[in-house]
């Protein structure tokens, strides 16, 4: 009875969730713990975000089910695949939760472990590298410097009410090199909180799948950005990141080089 | 002639840096790409932070560079490191600098990086895994969490004037999940800040050698954190976190079943 004995032995199995980090896009840049547990996933459930690629390393004989948003489709909702993860673990064994950026960092994650916990399945979290933070790395731009930035404030564009945060108010108070996840429909209201503080010239950039070949930016200041984003047609998913730092961007190190140049010869001349 | 030979041959390969982010102790969790650039090293450059067990990875032939501080020993300079980058490259071809965490996390990698390239040395940047959001998630602990905290603000405890950031004080005011890095030195200080600002019962954990073996952590409230890590002999290198995402480590959960268990027993009695 070759069907009863495997059902046996699925059930035998440990239930267990390993939320991994999948990191911004670029499929090198998953830890080597993501990658393990991939290897040893009975079940992987992954997102929209997340780069398929990653999937090569899933064993041939596990299941694969894609949870993000569809065409034309709804996505599924955030308690159908709480549910869904708890039910595979319980029938074959170890679920990876496979989801983009790190699944702590606006990523419903905790959610997800609090649910499967609570239902008695042991979870496992493996972070993963954080479009908040990389994605302006990759561009070159630190979110700290030392004399430039001694802060970061990684904030979301739109809260549970759909709104602006609040946060992002007090934030353009601040000397915080600030990044706005999830914003990119809100640019022209962030920019005009940062404006009533003053702050015209502040550098800005937006990226547009960072890290990814289709990867698209612009840089430029808090008074010019939203124009910048609309001639170049930035849409999501985005990422904004405003403060000093961005100064150190190559486009604005070049034109500081060239104007630099031009006083010169002007003087030459 | 060998040695001739040799020489032409070294010369000949492009000079390149690569600052990777070591992640924040586990060796598993530096990145693939991270893993790719040590396999393909001909010299690197480690600090003090990172897991030695990563430099396994590196070839037989290649230079291995310990340049974090040493006991009893002054620490390289940051000028010594970056001339030492860019004479390698120029040298040898390839140079990895493995540094802990993310290199563009308070980690002075930019500074790094704008030398090289000013000397025409080509560099490339791999996002390593942040302390800053790994440790906290280790813990089980996000650092937002839907309907609990909307933002979260990364700061340094130590600035380069040695001082405590004037960031610290506004994040007291704000709703972010605060993290401060390089501040356990500082705890108290810290903790009267939140107390003017009336926060006593703002959870607040404090975590020693997140992700290592040797991870030891204490939870608590503005109000007991200082306490607690006195007596449980907390040090550096050390993470601070504070903000009510903190309210769902596992200790608290735990608490709050048992004292929910205590008033129905009591109510039965």
């Amino acid at each position: 009875m070759e069907n009863g004995k495997w059902k046996i032995k699925t059930a035998k199995k440990l239930p267990k969730i390993t939320l991994v980090g999948a990191g911004p896009g670029d499929a090198d840049l998953i830890t080597r713990k993501g990658i393990k547990a991939l290897q040893s996933a009975d079940v992987v459930l992954y997102d929209a975000l997340v780069n398929i690629e990653l999937l090569e390393e899933v064993p041939d004989t596990a299941i694969k089910i894609y949870v993000g948003k569809r065409a034309n489709k709804h996505a599924f909702k955030q308690e159908e695949i709480n549910k869904m993860l708890v039910a595979y673990a319980y029938k074959h064994g170890h679920v990876v939760r496979l989801k983009g950026g790190d699944a702590f960092v606006f990523g419903r994650g905790q959610e997800e472990m609090a649910f499967a916990k609570q239902l008695g399945v042991q979870v496992e979290v493996v972070p993963g590298i954080s479009s908040c933070i990389s994605v302006a790395e990759l561009q070159h731009v630190p979110v700290t410097a030392r004399g430039v930035s001694e802060s970061f404030w990684v904030i979301t564009g739109t809260t549970r009410a759909g709104q602006l945060s609040r946060d992002i108010e007090l934030a353009a108070q601040s000397t915080a090199t600030v990044i706005i996840l999830m914003g990119i429909r809100k640019l022209e209201e962030i920019r005009q909180l940062f404006i009533k503080e003053g702050r015209f010239d502040t550098p800005a950039m937006v990226v547009q799948n960072g890290s990814r070949v289709n990867e698209r930016k612009v840089v430029g200041t808090i008074d010019t950005i939203v124009e910048q984003a609309r001639e170049a047609t930035i849409g999501t998913p985005g990422i904004i990141i405003i403060g000093d730092v961005v100064r150190l961007h190559p486009e604005f190190v070049e034109q500081a080089i060239e104007e630099q140049t031009q006083i010169i010869q002007r003087q030459a001349a």
